[in-house]
């Protein structure tokens, strides 16, 4: 069986959007005195720990997340290792560590992974520990540096938003404008102005307007678009790119 | 005196540019033995080696750096971390790291960072090892998977050339757009159309036409330009953000 590396970990920050709000996925860190009953620690922590001796980051953080979540599958993208000297830092974290056993470092490094979902069509198994979604809006208090590490994936995930196609199929195949904008406006944590909003989607080759409204809702229907990935490659240009 | 950490270490990419062609600066990994004077290894490695146990990644990459060729102050990119099991793998590689008896481990992890800088501007202080820039297009045999991490940290860097205005300040202040479609061949790795090259810049709002033409040239003198870094940050967009 292959052991785990004392001092090297990764964490995974799951954000998911269920077409109201940005969420992420924590797991719940708790540690209960077995004589008094007294709660020591209760709090939350990104879905990451160590990996294996035979064992990459790629593979790591896919198998820590399916462990502690039960997802499979998911996209994962690597985008910051954090090696700060005081990672570690509060009595609370050296206390869980302590009780973990499994001879754990003082310091330890860690590589984070970030990826967005649709948080509707997953089910989370729970295992050992309590895990689930949090509103972005609404976090508890979370263990180590997670806050950080969480942060730093915040700021990498609206930078790709604002420059890659990358909410569009989180979305119904077939979606409104007032959609899009509350998928910007919770990822960028923002309020957008419709109108601007309107406009720049409708100057969007790839963002096609269909002969077809809503159907079911008590409002006024309104228009519906389909977004192409096909012409969104032929048609983007970087702004130095004078290969193409 | 602080201790190295025996399983993770940093490696930096430095990329320089001449005004001709693209370099990497890289560092002679040579062993002989002593009683036979045979020459054991002679290959070359990226500027890298062990962080210390009261040194974050940031700290040890500027820190290796320094000391192993005498640059300072240069700005360094965490660009990603390989885990690879398998990175420390050939005999060349395993009897360098015994020879080092520092108490490496047998897996290493390594983070890797990267910069691209005007290295005519720039004096290298040889220190114990050899160390020298190589020009992309003729790199030598290279230790460990440091080939790998300068495929990698290139591919970063031409996506970064290609997206934001990274190339202009290598140039001299006022330029010729052939001096520029230079850096961009050269750090794309490609030949590119120059009437193509020459409408595009033409284009773009920040670079700025002057009234003055090249000085003490053979050829007939071209027109000069100027970069604004202002211009450019006032005039950007992103192509999916709605919040500006």
């Amino acid at each position: 069986m292959s052991r785990i590396i004392p001092n090297i970990s990764v964490d995974c920050v799951i954000f998911g959007f269920d077409f109201n709000q940005l969420n992420v996925l924590l797991v719940e860190r708790k540690l209960i005195d077995e004589k008094s009953n007294k709660v020591l620690i209760d709090d939350w922590t990104l879905t990451g720990y160590h990996i294996l001796e035979e064992e990459d980051f790629d593979t790591a953080a896919a198998r820590i997340l399916k462990k502690m979540s039960g997802l499979d599958n998911i996209y994962l993208e690597q985008f910051y290792a954090f090696g700060g000297v005081k990672r570690v830092n509060s009595p609370k974290d050296m206390l869980w560590l302590q009780n973990q056993s499994e001879g754990f470092s003082e310091r330890i490094v860690t590589v984070g992974y970030f990826s967005l979902i649709d948080n509707t069509s997953v089910t989370l198994s729970l295992k050992e520990r309590n895990v689930k979604w949090f509103p972005i809006s609404n976090l508890p208090t979370m263990g180590f540096d997670h806050r950080e590490i969480l942060e730093k994936a915040l700021e990498r995930l609206r930078a790709k938003l604002r420059s890659e196609p990358i909410g569009f199929e989180l979305l119904p195949e077939k979606f409104t404008i007032t959609q899009l904008q509350r998928l910007y406006e919770e990822v960028l944590g923002t309020t957008l102005d419709r109108r601007n909003f309107r406009k720049k989607v409708l100057q969007m080759k790839y963002v096609i307007p269909l002969d077809e409204k809503q159907k079911g809702v008590k409002h006024k229907p309104a228009q519906l678009f389909i977004f192409s990935r096909e012409v969104y490659e032929k048609t983007k240009t970087e702004r130095f790119d004078f290969s193409i």
